[in-house]
């Protein structure tokens, strides 16, 4: 019996399947066994086959406080699955499909989703609160008691089983490992789509990018498949350096080694006046400031692309500004999930766009705390967690 | 004899003619004869038609203290004159031509003149102390006892004769009246610029301006020839409303009858959520602040225009940015002097760029003062101020 077959007999009916759970900030996550309710109009259930840890995970694990900061909850925004079945109104995706989850809305409806300038569909993007696209605090989750489990993101694939609305939902191609497919639905995607669709990197142009993570790394490899001449990593930890040439790096700066110099003036030497693009991908104000005044006077261009923790507000000089920089953010690097992932998708079928460096490690599903430790400790870029083991 | 003709007599040899010196900040301008040298190489003299004020000459006649703080000082740069000599490795220019000084150079030759992505000469930008542009503080006006009197912006055009480097000098067609010309040196070609090459306005967005002074005006000319729907004005002075509609102003937002709404709630309000481009044309930083909030999530573009006073550092919320807003500045409304004026002056042939309304008063030289305190009133747009009389 292949694995879409055995689907057939829990359709419409809920499933029991295994979750691992986020009942307190930064306690270890519990693995419990749970319900997963049938998808309502517009929504799908999903079989998880693979997911991956990323920082925003570690974020909201850590929150404990605000309206963002709910327990007990399925985190988990990266990953891939199988369609097990799907609610009323919902075409284009049927059992079996592989898909991914993505945790930024594509309604392909609204005015935004229509204009080619915009990936803020203004139908879903404004809510981030709700844990089911179309049907507000209602979720689809429930635990041993009873008690709803919250969701994320829209997304929750640290469960065997999750429900995701179609405006999250992306159908791919088989050919693509589906471990390196699940890079795409957050990290790696905002780093390439920030260097290709926000920046718009031209052949033979200077690239700066703070912060070698996977969102920095994947600016980097945007920019060498656009044909950037030179593209300068700027990380404290110099083990990303070696990592970093695999992605297109080729030079970096180390602020602890620049002596009196700010790192601004060491990029505006090694590049005659100031990259053409920078990358800011940690999420503090003071770096995004440095990011902002390495850029080329008259025509910098300046991509925000690290979340801040405590959102504090950033501060310009007015001149440097005045004097022809730009600076822009965008929230997965611009692109729509449906229309641009499967073009990431087969530029890494073509043999293009390099995922594999990313993964550093692979988990079992009862190894995920595993993952929280190796991420915490900037031991790993990407894990991968299989769920099937 | 022509006008022409009577400049050979001068070639090579100092000219004397009328001035009008800033001689104390803040002090009336004072009608003076000085001394005019021969233009070196790659300068030229010019006998000055007309000139216009602009609020930056204003700005500096103010400014009392710090290296730009000079005196005696021939102020103004926006004007139209004819060349009445040149200099050795002058090439494009001769004697009798109608030429346009531009306070932002245009050297033709560096890497940032060259792309097609920048309008801040790398060559001269940097350098805005100099009071000729190839020979640091050498200056080529004297006054009657002898004394340098130091050059503004590369142009000082209030005086009967100046000497300009070719890099800040544009030749024009004959076909356009001069004074219409002289407009298109700082304030309209700035707004119009910003609306064409900055944000590059299309048919059927919508657009928000602060600020109706004659950038403000240009901005909105610039967005209506490009087919704009929706044109907002933002001023506290409702005077400017009238006005603003020759410039294709649709709508206009009062901010003291906004009562307890914030400009950009409004703003959102009659636009579905934010205007597709909004432009500062004041020079506050919480003005910048509020343009940029009024912008659509996802696709907003900001454009800085307005010259802080006091430079201040401009500050934003990490969110609004990235939520996919973009901000942007530039000089001289990012264009180059020698390849974009012309295609202004065109559109004004063409009938299709309105500069006309931007002159509400004439003046005779001798009667400069009389412009300061009418732009110091708010009682004028532009104020053309004749040489010849």
């Amino acid at each position: 019996m292949d694995k879409t077959s055995s689907f057939s007999i829990h359709k419409g009916k809920p499933i029991r399947c295994k979750a691992a759970l986020c009942r307190k900030a930064r306690e270890a996550l519990v693995m419990e066994e749970i319900q997963v309710d049938p998808p309502q109009a517009y929504e799908v259930r999903i079989k998880i086959i693979c997911t991956s840890l990323c920082h925003t995970d570690v974020t909201f694990w850590k929150l404990d406080s605000g309206p963002l900061a709910r327990f007990p909850r399925i985190l988990g925004h990266e990953s891939v699955g199988l369609v097990e079945s799907v609610g009323e109104h919902v075409d284009g995706f049927k059992q079996g499909d592989v898909v991914l989850p993505v945790f930024h809305p594509n309604c392909e409806e609204c005015k935004d989703c229509k204009s080619s300038k915009s990936n803020w569909c203004a139908r879903y993007a404004n809510d981030s609160i709700s844990n089911t696209r179309r049907y507000g605090m209602a979720s689809r989750f429930k635990d041993s008691t009873g008690e709803d489990i919250h969701h994320f993101l829209f997304v929750s694939s640290f469960s065997e089983y999750t429900v995701v609305d179609i405006a999250h939902l992306v159908k791919i191609s088989p050919d693509i490992p589906v471990q390196k497919a699940a890079l795409l639905s957050c990290g790696v995607s905002t780093g390439v789509g920030a260097a290709w669709k926000v920046a718009n990197v031209e052949e033979g142009s200077t690239v700066a990018v703070f912060g070698l993570g996977a969102v920095g790394l994947a600016a980097a490899e945007g920019a060498r498949l656009r044909g950037a001449a030179k593209i300068i990593g700027v990380d404290l930890n110099p083990d990303k350096f070696e990592l970093g040439k695999k992605f297109g790096f080729t030079d970096f700066v180390n602020p602890t080694l620049c002596g009196e110099k700010k790192v601004s003036e060491v990029i505006k030497e090694m590049t005659g006046g100031g990259v053409d693009y920078s990358f800011e991908c940690v999420g503090l104000p003071s770096i995004l400031s440095e990011a902002f005044i390495s850029t080329r006077t008259g025509s910098g261009k300046t991509v925000m692309l690290g979340m801040g923790k405590h959102a504090a507000p950033i501060s310009l000089g007015s001149f440097d500004l005045l004097s022809g920089r730009t600076i822009c953010g965008s929230l997965f690097g611009g692109l729509k999930s449906k229309l641009d992932i499967p073009v990431l998708v087969d530029h890494y079928l073509k043999k293009e766009l390099n995922l594999d460096s990313f993964i550093t490690h692979e988990l079992k599903f009862q190894e995920i705390n595993k993952a929280f430790e190796l991420l915490e400790e900037g031991k790993t870029l990407r894990c991968i967690i299989w769920m099937d083991n």
